[in-house]
């Protein structure tokens, strides 16, 4: 069984991952825990306790190795493995959801959008094509696909929540600010912008 | 000095917001901790100790007052108070947040966008205006404004912040896969999408 990790540490582990990418690209060959901990305004005994959790090898007397770093943070966290999505809702949330390049180096893929605009409908974002929402039920048996990105207007989700249960989606990440009234086997990660906007402010402001 | 209220526990309890706002929709008077934990699959002694950190006098034999529990939420959450901002960055994700009208009930009042590109200014997205980003300086010094929404590609984001620090940002929503390198006085809250799909995604797929 692999090691369980906290969600928290997860989170700062994809930044760690995000500044090692950085690091790279300007051609630097070693990190401190002390230069991440820097940049993300945190204690560098935490940063080090992260790090620990990973299978890392690559520490030498002047820091951690920066590619082994990063390769241990993406076999831990399972980068490589493939997580094949689609978008329901081709909106301008949608839209720039599949813009988002990066998602394909954590190994999110996403195939298609779905939409019942017919305006929409047949046109491509990103090398993505927009299908109609009709189409789903059978798309989702050919093509092995169970994770749904859920971004409809709020009035719409709750029903295109139920249309993904029936067809038997059972991963759904719902960008709307409804919560999903869903069987217990069906997993949703609500990506709850105004929980996250008002921990931010809720000290701050 | 106010109750320190958890992160955890701030994102439930938007969540039992979202809720409560459906069930007045639906005409309910009365929830029990039972319904709110059935729909977010979790426990509701958890709910009830979630609810007990707010000052809620809203309880009966029957269950909790729908509007009163509401109303508790969003007096401890700071719903009410004016958090202006501005968003940086007019693509599809700027766009999506600017048309994001649920922001304002979290007191969330986005005034105007600002990019750099020509065929942008000057249009009007959901009645907030497309300013010049160059008019950020003295717009900022005018409008009191002190929260920027960073929207804008990875590779601009530590430059566009580097301009936002030296006109006096204090807070940043950073919505950029990038990890900002600012001054301990400004706040950076990185709204992590890839590592809160990793969190859930980790022990599923």
């Amino acid at each position: 069984m692999k090691k369980q990790i906290p969600d928290k540490v997860i989170n700062r582990l994809t930044l760690y991952h995000c500044i090692l990418k950085d690091f790279i690209l300007e051609g630097n060959e070693y990190i401190s825990s002390k230069q991440i901990a820097k940049l993300l305004h945190i204690d560098d005994s935490q940063v080090r306790k992260d790090i620990n959790l990973l299978n890392n090898s690559g520490k030498s007397r002047v820091g951690y190795i920066v590619k082994e770093l990063k390769k241990s943070i993406e076999t831990t966290l399972g980068f490589a493995k493939d997580k094949r999505a689609f978008i329901v809702g081709a909106g301008n949330l949608g839209m720039a959801l599949a813009k988002y390049d990066n998602f394909t180096s954590y190994g999110l893929n996403i195939i298609n959008l779905f939409d019942n605009d017919p305006d929409k409908i047949g046109k491509e974002i990103n090398n993505k094509k927009i299908l109609d929402i009709k189409e789903l039920p059978i798309y989702v048996w050919q093509h092995y696909v169970d994770i749904a990105i859920l971004t409809v207007p709020a009035k719409h989700a709750q029903t295109t929540a139920d249309f993904l249960v029936k067809i038997g989606i059972k991963y759904i990440w719902n960008f709307t600010p409804t919560v999903l009234d869903v069987p217990d086997e069906v997993q949703v990660w609500n990506e709850n912008l105004m929980g996250n906007f008002l921990q931010f402010t809720y000290n701050l402001v």
